[in-house]
Formats: C-alpha cells, structure tokens, sequence
C-alpha cells in the first residue's frame, strides 16, 4: 500500500493565521486537518476540543492543526461572520480555513471534495513528506490519534537523521 | 421570604409549539426555563443536554420544561434562521421561544431584562401557581436541580390534594 | 399504593459514627440508604460518588445518607479489615455499616435479606416518617435521585409545618 | 541523553498468562507496565481502565500490557487472594504480576523498588531493544500515552526493515 500525496488546499478565507497555509510550506511537519461544521454536535462536543488538545499538548512537536470549516448544509447560517463568532467564543486558537464553495449545483467546498470526505467531524493526517496517511470519519479515539501522530512524528525525526539518499 | 410572581414573558417567535405558552397557560404545572444563547460553550455542553434529561426523564410529571433564546451579544449570527438549524442539529424538541429584542440601544433582550438575568446558561424555576422559585446562572448540579423540582413538584401535588382554602 | 415501614436495620459494625444508627433515632429525617460492595465496580465508579455528592450536596438538609456493606460474595477478602482500608483510601465519610453476616448457609448478609435487595449498587430511600419510598437497582440518575429526595424533603417538611392531626 | 536498560522483573505470582514473563522474552515488543494497587483510587478510575483501552485498541500491535500489582501499604488487605477477585471483578484480562515483596522492613516490593517508583499508579513504557523509555506517576494523558506508544512502535517497525548493522 503506497500513500499517494495529500490533494492540495483551497480556502477563501483563513482565521487565526497572518497568511495562507498550504501544504509546501508545511513540508517536514507532520498536519492534522481537522474538518468541521460550526453547528455539528459530534464536531463541536468531540472533535474540536481534541484538535485543541492536540494542538496544545503537541505545541513543541513538528505538528501543525488545521481547521477546516468544510460546510455542507445549511450555507446560510454558517457563513464567516458565524464562524467567527464561534472561534472567538469556543477559543480556537489554531489557523481555521474557510473552505472553498464548490461550483455552481454542488453544496460541497472544494477541499471537502478533493479530499472525499463523507461528512464531519473528519481528521486527516499528513506525513512530513505530504502524503496522507490516515482519513478518519466521526470519532477518533485520543489513543488511536496519538499513536497515528507519534508515527508520523517518529519517521519525521529518523527522516532528518538520516543522510539523504540522493546525496552524493 | 415571600417568592414574588415570576416576570411576564415576551417573545418574538416560538418552536417546537403549535402556539406561544405563557405562564398564565402555565398554572398547574411546574415550569423550568433555560435560557441561553446558541453559541455559548457552556449552553450547549451542559445546559441545553440537562434541559433535554429534565424533559425526557420527567415527561410524565406536570412539568414543562421552555426554552429562551436570549441574545445579548453577536446578533447578526445568532437570528431565528440560524437557532432552527441548531435545534434541528441538536434535536431540541421542547418549545423554545425567541426573546423580544429590547428597545433600540439595549443589547439584552426583554424576557432577559424583565428577569435580571446575568448572562446564559441560567435556568429559572417557577412554580405551579406563577412565583419565581430559584434562578441559577451558571452551573446547576444535575442532584441539585431534580431536587429542587422534586420540592416544586411535591407541593403542586399537596395542594391539588387539599380543598382550596376559598372553599366555603 | 400505601409504602409500609422500612425493615429493621442489623449491623455487625459501623463506621464513621460514633455510635450505631437506627431508624427509630433518625425519625424526622430522610434517610438514603446506599449498599455497595468494596469490589463491585459499579459501586466503585457510580455508586460512592452518587452517595458522596448527596451527602455534600444536601449537608445542611435533615437528610442523612448512610453506607451498607452488603457482602454477598467473596467474603474472605471483603471483611471489615478490607473496608476500613477501602473508606479511608475513598475517603468516604458518612456513616457506614457492616450488613450482619446471615444464618449459616445463607451467603446473604441480613439486612440485604430483609429489604430483598437483588445485588449491588442498591439505593434505598426511606422518609420521615419510617416508610421505604423508593429502591432502586443499578443505575440512578442524579436527576431522578434529587427530585425524589426532593419530594421527600418537602413532605417532611410540609409535616413540620402542620399541627398534628392527633393534636386536641 | 542515553536510555539505560529496563531492570529486570521480580515477581511472586502471574494471574492471566500459562508463564511468567519476562523482558528478555518480550524483546522486539514494545512493553506498556502499568503499576497499580486495588485499592488505589486513581488506578482504579483511570490507569486500569487506560490499561485496558491500550491492550483492546492495540490487540494486533506488537505490544504487551502487563500489570504489576505493586502493594506498598495495607499489605494485609491486598494479598494475591483479594487481587484475584479484583481482577475478576473487573474483568481485566492482560498478565498481571504480584510485585515479590521485598526484604524485612521495607514496604516496597521489589520490582516497584529497582524502578525508583514514587507511587500508583505508574506507567512505564520499555522500547522492542528493551530499554526504559517512558516512566509517569499520576496521569498519562491518553493522547500522550497514545503518541509515546507510537514512536516507539514506529521504532520497532523500522528497525525490523533496517539491514542489522552488523550484517556482513
């Protein structure tokens, strides 16, 4: 089984960041994207406090949480304003994207599409080369992430160690 | 102490109700009013769920339990549009009413002010002839709250069982 | 449905009280009895903190909660020695009794034979007048728990406030 | 800085497992040692419980949980026999060690003792080349706990890929 490389970002809007994430730039860290709606239960009651935890714990990592904010349903009510409103008072501290709209006919943004999800709250996890590893739907226990991330942040640091094989 | 009538209400738009309650439709029963705002942390983690246990685990007792949608700050994201899609999202299924925007200049609104409340969650108790019983802003303990609708509930008993001292 | 009067009680000791407690001395009280074994994890996780809160909670309520050691199995290493250990490490503080160990054969202890108890945790809620209101089985909902101790309370003290119907 | 060898076991009794094990046996697992006493409250909320998450969720993984059921107070109450129906009880099905008691006049047991722990519950985490890699008195957090596992499962993985470097 090969990752293949993880599909590239599209955002209108980013929050909690003075410029654009992309994934070049995060080259050599290990990403979490954390997909999710403002007026999900399972996103706002699980996931977005274990992308805090996660983004706290790991703070001194080589680790980078994203939001997402992949909106599917109900556009009108969960538009930027809102969004904003819902960091501000959920104290979300780390870099959220707004997702961008899809085109015409099509309610789902354009990452949540490239990307395939199903729905939200979903994690993705990013390799230090770019390449996704892990894609999960719904709940994603504490253990299981943590194991998830402390491979990818293994094989990042023995990366760095080792000469590099296109070296002479 | 003497427990004064509790405040009139006011509301702009009701759901989960073929018509508005008022407490005068109210007498009889006991009644808890949660107020709170759809984007406050604490509304949703604890105080909207005890709203829906007390309902669930007491349906059969003449209590009712109403929600207040008091906005004080952030208006333009959190309308009547936006609190749908939430009770839809959380499966809200007792009444909710909108409160009454106050008068030009004052951010809280009139069910809000009428009642003094300090900010959301806060959750009133009222008992089956109209007075204000407790008003707790703020955590309520779970052990706290069923006991004191317990005393509320015990004395609407009592006195349905006791001849009216009006009798002749 | 008429409640009859609560079963005698029958320790072999008691701890965190000076003196052994019987129903006829706490008259005028409501009673919450909680039976438990020290290896019973439901007892462990649910049951003694249940127990714990109530008696924190309601401290200044005529209200007492008292502890049964209810050892139907496992005798050997659930004697009194065990569960001193077990109160001081949970820093349980109410009073407590060793349920008496039954006739032999009988691996029941007799109080938990005399009020028929099915296992543990078992919550016994006796009012103040003697009689045996609720017994409940397994889970209780803090919720459920507090408003039928709340009726309780408000009977007797609904009791307090009447002239006695024997009074001349 | 340079991790040194785990010390060896020193156990009295195994409960769980047809033979004692031991590190020299486990050499290329990760090993997860959760030292605990029945009677110890944070053991028994959260370190059996974490214990038990981490040997169902990771089944299939290269790692071994075992227990060492390290007594260092009120031995009397927490001998083999009362462990037995502890582990029953809590259905905990992983191999668990009876610390082997250490020489007159020194509460702690052995094993307990070699490691320099402070208390229960401690968690130890020794890498697949068995050195000591990880040692936590108190809470673990599961995330961390999650990441630790996974470097070091990562580790074992990568050098089961690795020519051995003193391969001709």
């Amino acid at each position: 089984m090969t990752p293949h490389a993880a599909p590239a970002w599209s955002a209108s809007r980013w929050f909690n960041t003075p410029e654009p994430l992309t994934l070049d730039a995060l080259r050599g860290r290990v990403v979490m994207l954390h997909a999710f709606q403002m007026l999900c239960p399972g996103c706002v009651a699980h996931g977005i406090p274990q992308a805090q935890r996660v983004a706290s714990q790991f703070a001194d990592s080589p680790l980078t949480v994203v939001g997402f904010h992949t909106v599917f349903e109900h556009h009108d009510v969960m538009g930027p304003d809102a969004l904003e409103v819902f960091l501000h008072e959920y104290r979300v501290r780390f870099p959220v994207a707004v997702d961008h709209p899809g085109p015409a006919g099509d309610p789902l943004p354009l990452t949540m599409r490239a990307y395939g999800m199903r729905g939200t709250p979903t994690v993705v996890l990013i390799d230090a080369v770019g390449r996704l590893r892990q894609q999960v739907f719904g709940a994603y226990e504490d253990l299981q992430l943590g194991r998830d991330l402390g491979v990818l942040m293994a094989e990042a640091l023995a990366a760095r160690e080792r000469p590099s094989e296109t070296d002479p």
